[in-house]
């Protein structure tokens, strides 16, 4: 809840020992502490204009519309701004209650792709909170750009490896002008950043001062 | 993993007991008996082409182009027909160190609210998983059409609720043509269902019976 910015937490009837030890959990402290304990469903949904249940797939006698996490989400973000919306999670152990179903507009269910498998219920609270708070701006975004090199670091850090090659007897004098334009095709092939291009030429020049040493 | 349909784990010196406690997991013992045991980072993902590792918000040096989850997955998922990709998890505890980020082409953050909080390793493999699983078309999607009542059963209804309410004195004879239209106009803003008219119906029915009974 933490992780995405959700700060009101009620709990019906929690389960006392497991509620105590997670009041120490790292990071989580100031929620639990304000968490409001309630002892049935309807205290606990009463001020809220929407309820909203969370389900496994296999949820049996459904009497509920329910609607795929994405699409609830979508929803719940709608009325957000207008009202308070409850969503329901059962326990680790049982889930919702046919009872607690009772109090809810409609259901909600993480796509997953079995039928037969379960959720650890912390999982589920972090996929419906996520699926809330993540921007769906942020997938077209355009990545930061990294700077690049320029062209004349890229000239440079290919001249330096040119001269590697010939010293080293890579570059074969026939060949020589076709093998060159390849490299220097090969060296803006890279996409160099800016930041990488001072360090290639470091370790060129000092392979450079290596060969020179032996002849 | 199982959950989102995802079912090669490759997991590099695993610790032993944990892992062995996790291969009797419901659900997911399949994935754990055919997971493959790596001495290496190197090892795990050869075969990969692109290995993305996966980082909390605080990570301090930071020498890789990051992308937020709902970017990263975008680019995964138009890598993935094409080629293997690895997402590359660091331990509960400490997280991947520098030497595995090393491996990795760009790191993906979970866009969290603070800074200073930890997430669940668990919580963190799932939340990757489905922002791959999930379907942006479903966002959009219309939600399962619940079939309406039609307005004869709709009618039906006003005449038996206005007779309950005729017989129980709640109309008053001087406006009743006004109270009656009110009432009509409320039955519809209900949208009752096809599934709730009949019994709607037959509470009223009931109640009908029970005021005819009392005169």
């Amino acid at each position: 809840m933490a992780n995405f910015g959700f700060s009101r937490l009620r709990v019906v009837n929690p389960y006392d020992v497991a509620f105590r030890e997670a009041r120490s959990a790292v990071g989580a402290a100031p929620l639990l502490q304000r968490a409001e304990q309630f002892d049935s469903v309807a205290g606990a949904v009463a001020d809220c204009r929407l309820v909203v249940g969370t389900t496994s797939v296999g949820h049996r006698e459904l009497q509920h519309p329910i609607r795929r996490l994405e699409l609830g989400a979508r929803q719940i973000l709608r009325t957000l701004p207008r009202a308070g919306v409850a969503l329901l999670f059962g326990s680790e152990k049982f889930g919702l209650s046919n009872d607690d179903l009772s109090h809810c507009h409609w259901l909600m269910r993480i796509p997953t792709a079995g039928q037969d498998l379960s959720m650890n219920l912390g999982q589920a609270v972090a996929l419906c909170l996520y699926e809330l708070a993540r921007d769906p701006k942020a997938a077209t975004a355009r990545p930061a750009a990294i700077r690049a090199s320029t062209a004349g670091e890229e000239e440079q850090i290919t001249t330096q490896l040119l001269d590697a090659l010939r010293q080293s007897g890579y570059i074969n004098p026939r060949t020589a002008a076709s093998t060159e334009e390849k490299i220097r095709r090969l060296v803006r092939r890279l996409q160099i950043s800016g930041k990488d291009a001072p360090v290639l030429l470091g370790m060129l020049r000092q392979i450079l001062w290596k060969l020179g040493d032996m002849q």
